[in-house]
């Protein structure tokens, strides 16, 4: 069931208890009377991922004294949003295979996608409306509506190919980082206090987290379906002109730039990804943004600096560095 | 811009100056930075309908003698979830017509709807954290997983003609009726305590949302687009059986039954709900499912006897008389 990688496992080790926790709420919580619901939610289960940013709650709390009994609700309730805007992003994206398990809008209908990405988020809500700090509800609120907005102006900038990379990169706040922050800032901070680690902390989260999706990007547009495990080239398909797209595009003439534009646009084109790559070289573009999410990535890492030594510092510090080799 | 019916808007008069307030939350909470998401959730606006339940929040605070000043915000957010609910229905259903605007996966697509939707109920979550009490926070979370499973329900029973009524009703209930109960609870007892009279209230504005939503089904088979102002005929073309259809399939024979199932379910049949009415009568079970109604308003009108007399009690006497009356 477990789709970990093998290096994250390690890497995770050190708040394995918590973890055991965390994936117990979870099923609890997806666990409904409804039997049309819970053939999906058990359906959900299966892809669930590397659960990232569960981990990161209790890492960073670990990792600065701040460990709590609800720590691994906290987490589960981080989890059970990502899990929504997965679901939720299946039907934005058209995406065909996630995690090698058939998508819910394959397996049911677009509809039914809706309503559990629904029910997921009243879930997550709900529960953390149990706990015994409001932090979690306020900052995951606020947070999800980051989500939303950022999806939203991703879809507002398709095709738009000279889109300057501080928008692309607010976007990817919006849309990724911004969940990042927030499960390291409440891991640092939950029930409440601690702003100026909390910050520290959230400031590491959002570097990752850009990191990570610049990487996702790349892997996209350049990475092999059978390595990534998901659907690839499906940026291109959707029209969202990414780092790597826009570094060649601003450096490619008005012939390449017509060529580019043309295969992202011409109706009823197969595999577009793939004969983008084969029009034009994106070698450039994707060293480029590798060194920004390199940038990022050590950016993130200074900011663990503060924290005393330990297994959980040396495990948010490895887990920077995974958002760079990742091939999955 | 206002849909409500003068007869509504006489009800809910002595409320106007809550109302007006709520309203202005409401357009400072869906204004958001982002020009794609101002651009969305400025059109949203003009399908705001009734507001009925933001009312009833209102009407039940001060039927009961418990105004509260952040009444207005949980009316707002008790519409917004509404609001939500609605532009993710509009890709459930298919609809093509909603109050006679073009819903929002018209004019943008299915993608679009799915974040707006869950903008609004980000917003939502969000503005409910920032409520003194956690009270409107922990109800309308738990309430909208209702609303989800009632949904997720009423799909996986679609094309079923056997349903018995109490599974209809219960479907009904969940999906429906428990925004209207949320709505007159925490009217009644916002900020805390206060459970008994909460709790008659709640029964209230349960009762009332399922006589709305059983009158609603009428209409959608039996009603008049251009009286209606929304779709009708989109239940039977969704494969949704509901109370006046069953009602008529228990009494129909073997030949009659197959024939209904035919008219559901053949592929490409226009105007399936005229179909229907043209090959058996309705009117049996339109008037069985009024009388369920009549009588479901009739319990909640006499949940009414324990308040003190006064305006208010005279409004929700006459909002859930207006339950049965409206043809809109």
């Amino acid at each position: 069931m477990s789709r970990t990688p093998p290096e994250l496992a390690r890497l995770v080790e050190t708040v394995r208890p918590g973890l055991a926790r965390m994936r117990d709420v979870l099923r609890r919580q997806v666990a409904e009377g409804s039997a049309a619901v819970s053939d999906m939610t058990e359906h959900v289960g299966r892809f669930q991922g590397k659960q990232l940013r569960g981990a990161l709650v209790l890492l960073v709390g670990e990792a600065t004294g701040n460990t709590t009994d609800e720590h691994p609700s906290v987490a589960a309730i981080v989890e059970m949003i990502h899990l929504a805007t997965l679901v939720h992003d299946d039907i934005l994206d058209g995406a065909k295979v996630r995690r090698r398990v058939a998508c819910v809008n394959e397996r049911w209908d677009n509809q039914v996608a809706v309503l559990l990405g629904d029910f997921l988020y009243a879930r997550a809500f709900s529960l953390s409306t149990d706990l015994s700090s409001r932090l979690c509800s306020k900052l995951l609120a606020e947070t999800t509506r980051k989500l939303c907005v950022g999806e939203i102006d991703q879809s507002a900038r398709r095709y738009d190919f000279e889109m300057p990379q501080e928008i692309y990169e607010s976007i990817c706040a919006a849309k990724t980082a911004s969940l990042y922050a927030a499960a390291c800032e409440l891991g640092a901070r939950y029930p409440g206090g601690n702003e100026e680690v909390g910050r520290a902390m959230g400031a590491f989260g959002h570097a990752i987290g850009l990191a990570f999706q610049i990487v996702d990007d790349c892997l996209d547009v350049a990475g092999d379906e059978d390595v990534v495990g998901k659907s690839v080239g499906t940026d291109v398909e959707d029209g969202k002109v990414t780092l790597p797209v826009l570094y060649t595009y601003a450096r490619a003439d008005e012939q390449l730039r017509a060529e580019i534009r043309r295969i992202y646009t011409q109706p009823g084109l197969a595999k577009r990804a793939r004969v983008l790559r084969e029009t034009c070289s994106l070698d450039a573009g994707i060293e480029y943004a590798y060194d920004r999410a390199r940038a990022l990535v050590e950016q993130a890492q200074a900011r663990l600096d503060r924290l005393a030594p330990g297994a959980a510092r040396d495990a948010l510090y490895g887990i920077a560095e995974f958002t760079l080799q990742r091939n999955w």
